[in-house]
């Protein structure tokens, strides 16, 4: 009866709605519909109420429960079924779980906050309570492992391309697939894979986006390097209706992978959102003991490799790599 | 006790070992020993025994027993912890849960029989109970897991290798990683990862070789495209001596992948042992609606690919499919 008195209210926002109303449309009695009232409030609804004027709903609560992300979401496959959690140890870690068990592709793991949430090459993700969108994707496609980087740049660009129609803010993304905003990170991608030589079993594309943190709640060691959507742009941000976004623009991104359209589609978008492109950069590499490369940021290539041009002038394709966009410091 | 004993009979095998040596070197009663050569002639071990002489060992059982595998073993890091099942369901999956849980690189996991075992493009593999090599191998080699498909290369080498060393059979290898004799298949090779865009978490090597299969046991499908060793040499294989160079060739051939000298020492082994090579083959892709191709089989990639010459003499590179060496059928 929540769900449907909450539709009530959705439904008819601009106007108040009477108790009566209410109570006679769900065929309950008035004291029935007041608890409900009571109790979404609870939940944080501001719901607006006199005797005389009856219901009217001002706001809902910023939270990323199922029934307010898929109210509205433009997608087939992507985020039709979503497991939510208050808190997670880590969305990747349960996605993968569930990939393991089955999980029907499209799959979107969510959490208010993660307690291990984890980063590329082995860090951790700070991912603070009710500020960020902390999810994971899974995604079963029929790709041999080596263009899996693909998906990542596809993830790259959905993100990149949703902050910018929801938030309004020209972020950019940093190779491979960081989403930053003055050279300081909004959003890290992390997929991991669990695969055969010749076809991927799962895919989980975990990403994270700080949305509504204050800059200043931010850990010591980040607050040079990290930023969120809200300090960026002076006002919080509907977390649902970004999230929305990104798994609207995921889904249009994996379907032109899917059906070959990546180098004509994908990588021209990630191309025009690159801060990496044109500039010198400092390569740190992934692998102990390996050289650590500064050159000029020529080319992403289709398999998502960074093409450097060394000081000698010749090309080096770097597959795995922490980019500096400062090579001096 | 049962180990030491053992120990003592399999140092003199050549000559008697009287029960009261054995007796006073283990400082138990001649009672203890007895029950303790009965207990081992339970488990299969030819005992010779005569009140005046002592005992003596005749034979071992055919069994893959850890302290049979390890006595000889003559690796440093694969096959030194080996998880041993007289059945499991498949020996990759028993694999893939340790190394979830922090198994270390080198761990085999090993079986008589295996009741789900699993083969290439999600097929079955017949792994009847004590008459093949069923087992998996845990690695985890730095590398971003495009590079993961030589690590299959490095197998197929090290097991034609090993066939070729213990059993003296020309065994050769066809595209990406069967050993077959005769156009036969010996030995089937899957290798499933987990991985995230820049490193492999853990690679699971499963490998099974058909070693003492009777050729009339096999199960009518596979009798005009499988074999045995023992089919094709006449006599049985010691199961355990054959596991012994596997695991010695893999490590030797892991090293040289991981020292960078897969392109100087893996690939022209492979090449020599190929039977793809140089012969009109068609290729189903494992990609359902692509193309099945026909063409001759050109070269080996370095990263695993085959090359294939198709008919307007145009090169296609293959990265994942089912090679059929007759083509015309």
């Amino acid at each position: 009866m929540r769900d449907q008195v909450l539709r009530l209210l959705r439904e008819r926002r601009e106007e108040y709605l009477s108790g009566a109303e209410v109570a006679a449309r769900l065929g309950v009695s008035r004291t029935a519909v007041w608890k409900q009232i009571a109790a979404l409030r609870q939940e944080g609804y501001a719901i607006d109420g006199s005797p005389r004027r009856g219901y009217r709903l001002v706001a809902e609560p910023d939270t990323l429960a199922p029934d307010r992300v898929q109210a509205g979401l433009a997608t087939r496959v992507i985020g039709r079924v979503l497991e939510y959690h208050p808190r997670v140890t880590s969305t990747n870690e349960v996605a993968k779980a569930r990939a393991r068990e089955g999980a029907p592709e499209g799959l979107v793991v969510l959490a208010e906050e993660q307690t291990g949430g984890k980063g590329r090459l082995g860090r951790r993700w700070h991912s603070p309570p009710g500020q960020g969108i902390w999810m994971t994707v899974v995604l079963r496609p029929p790709l041999p492992p080596a263009e899996v980087p693909r998906l990542t740049l596809v993830a790259a660009v959905a993100v990149a391309g949703a902050i910018r129609q929801v938030a309004g803010l020209p972020v950019g993304i940093k190779w491979p697939n960081d989403i930053v905003c003055r050279d300081r990170k909004l959003c890290g991608i992390l997929t991991e894979m669990e695969a055969d030589m010749e076809r991927v079993h799962f895919a989980a594309v975990g990403i994270g986006i700080n949305v509504n943190q204050d800059p200043a709640a931010f850990p010591p060691e980040l607050r040079e390097t990290a930023t969120s959507l809200r300090a960026e742009l002076g006002a919080p941000v509907d977390r649902a209706a970004l999230l929305r976004a990104v798994l609207a623009e995921l889904e249009a991104g994996y379907d032109a992978l899917l059906a070959g359209r990546f180098a004509a589609e994908v990588l021209p978008r990630w191309r025009e959102c690159s801060v990496t492109l044109g500039r010198r950069v400092r390569v740190t590499p992934v692998v102990p003991g390996a050289e650590v490369l500064t050159g000029l940021a020529r080319e992403v290539a289709e398999d998502g490799a960074l093409i450097l041009e060394l000081p000698d002038g010749t090309l080096r394709r770097v597959v795995a790599g922490e980019v500096s966009l400062r090579p001096e410091e």
